[in-house]
């Protein structure tokens, strides 16, 4: 049998391992930030009247543009923002993951680099090894936030190409402010500047916008041409098994990222699927008000259990400190709860669930931390 | 407006235009090489439930690993091949773009080089520059074949690290023998082995091999942990708006794969849907027994008015010669039928369609050289 190091697979890659949590069957999964409620049947049904349609014409290629499909998650940002958009200033994508894919392979790449603030979704930095760009880790302060004056310090010496905040940040569920948002494009904007004239993209990862106490990003992109807003259907939606992801920005970002996009990338199933579930956008951001009560309600009963909890703006959070949180994560796991060790030193990150699942997890905690005296 | 001209977009993308052929609304479309037949009902309808069932938990991840799919398709080309193969050694994607996307990130990339032999699917060059894999492009012979001593040689002077044989190939319709692949095979694992110890990964793109008169390569990938073999559900499936491609190959070159993918890529959906379309797969073929039949009395009815006609195992026809081949494309376009220029000197592709489309496109064949004189 051919081993994988006897292939001429390129060097960074050799020893690593594909990214991914571990999928244990266990009663209580808490650990991929999941919605835990099923589509509603009426929506079910929509997806098979929408799907069986597009089946009809499925030996043609699907809308390479997906125009239908933009315009759609154009009027979803708008009404929920306020914030005005076009068609031409949305771009999707499976997943978006794709969509930061299409945007390093434009904007990154080799020679080029990219710089997050870390901990991060570690996505970022693996998409940014397999399109060639650098890598620059960031820190965040303490307490998850990002100190602006240090940040802006490192920008102007590192002076990247592309820059990730992700807000609300995954794994710790910290927002972050608009000022910090305008700081930290403006300082990327001049030290590319001062290099070739043409400024830096900032990329903000909002997907868990939805769940947030603060506005969206998404004004921000007026006159801010390389100020780009990542979202995805996976989490306010409920449609993780989708995969859709999207962008606003400027139209000339939307035209970028054209250039370097798979033709035909999204298939006529997701355009049709999405679209279905975008109809009943009203139904599905009444799950994200119950689970933003249910979250806040976590984040209260952890502390009063003596825990230190960082304030989440997201559908998950992180708590600690626990001297062996691996050790911590496994006991947990002995009593049915499936929770994430993201690697942050002594923190591990919990998924809100239903509010049975939610006191099934408040349980094992108490009886974790009980047990270990910890 | 922003242009994109003022973004901090890569260097090599300044001045460039998506990929992709005119969509135009036309009566007879034989340009993108789709099948002409729309999916069964019955098909469409098992579809329907298949994706309602799977849209029940789409709140959840898509299975990683779609192991269900991958089993479905490894019986696919056992049964289609006559040679046994496991689910363990095939891996699909969003298409073969996807596919090869994976490829190149894992064995080609930044100071790696890839080469074809062109005239050829244009996408792999694209993918190549898309993933920062430098791009060697090979000649042909007149007839659109590999002259086996020249490639050898190329090879051998240009050690790529990995190596494009489109088989049966877009735009020619020329399928290669099993020789060929054999012998340059050989020429690129000597030849990087000379450098690294490490051999090369030789992909042969067959996304048109049920249509061919030759036999698959499947077979080949025994005991050469480096051949890969591309194929996709566009063509023979007549499923071109699903985007599934997958590959077939040693274990290993899937595990390596894996690396590189994006989480999740596949689509709950687009799983759902592919297994159906696979469970049909008998009556699917049905359709391409009825277009090879087409497509070889469109080679000889263009041959009996005088043209010269490329030999075709796809489910398209190359023909010329003209003079001027993009002045008889628009007068083409001018009687309603709508074919390709790939800017092969002299040449046109034509996609096999239903008996009635083929008439209208060698009825207006005949107008537009009788017209012309050509």
């Amino acid at each position: 049998m051919t081993g994988i190091d006897q292939l001429p697979l390129r060097d960074e890659l050799r020893g690593k391992s594909p990214y991914g949590a571990p999928q244990l069957d266990v009663p209580v999964q808490l650990n991929t930030n999941e919605s835990p409620h099923p589509l509603p049947e009426a929506l079910v049904r929509r997806i098979a009247e929408r799907v069986a349609d597009a089946s009809r014409t499925l030996n043609r290629y699907p809308d390479r543009d997906a125009v239908a499909l933009r315009a759609q998650l154009a009027a979803y940002l708008t009404a929920t923002t306020g914030h005005p958009l076009e068609p031409a200033q949305v771009w999707a994508a499976n997943g978006s993951n794709e969509v930061l894919q299409q945007l390093l392979q434009a904007f990154g790449g080799p020679g080029r680099t990219a710089l997050g603030f870390d901990p991060s979704y570690s996505m970022h930095s693996l998409i940014a090894r397999g399109t060639g760009t650098g890598w620059i880790s960031g820190p965040r302060t303490e307490e998850f936030a990002i100190d602006v004056a240090a940040a802006e310090a490192l920008i102007r010496e590192r002076r990247p190409e592309v820059v990730f905040l992700c807000s609300p940040n995954n794994p710790t569920g910290t927002a972050l402010p608009a000022e910090t948002i305008l700081a930290l494009y403006e300082a990327a904007q001049d030290a590319r500047r001062s290099v070739d004239g043409r400024g830096a993209l900032v990329v903000v990862d909002e997907a868990y916008a939805e769940f947030s106490h603060r506005p969206s990003t998404l004004p921000l992109i007026e006159g801010r041409p390389t100020l780009v807003l990542t979202r995805t259907m996976s989490k306010a939606f409920g449609a993780a098994g989708l995969r859709l992801g999207y962008l606003a920005a400027d139209r000339a970002v939307v035209d970028a990222v054209q250039l370097v996009r798979l033709p035909y990338h999204l298939s006529a199933v997701t355009q049709a699927t999405a679209g279905a579930a975008l109809e009943f956008a009203d139904t599905l951001l009444g799950f994200v008000e119950e689970l933003k009560g249910e979250r806040d309600r976590v984040v209260e009963e952890l502390r009063a259990l003596g825990l230190d909890v960082t304030e989440s703006d997201a559908n998950f959070v992180q708590f600690g400190r626990f001297a062996d949180a691996a050790a911590v994560w496994r006991r947990l796991l002995d009593h049915g709860v499936l929770v994430r060790d993201n690697g942050v030193p002594g923190r591990l990150r919990v998924t809100t669930g239903t509010r049975a699942e939610n006191d099934a997890f408040l349980d094992a905690v108490r009886a974790v931390t009980k047990e270990s005296d910890e």
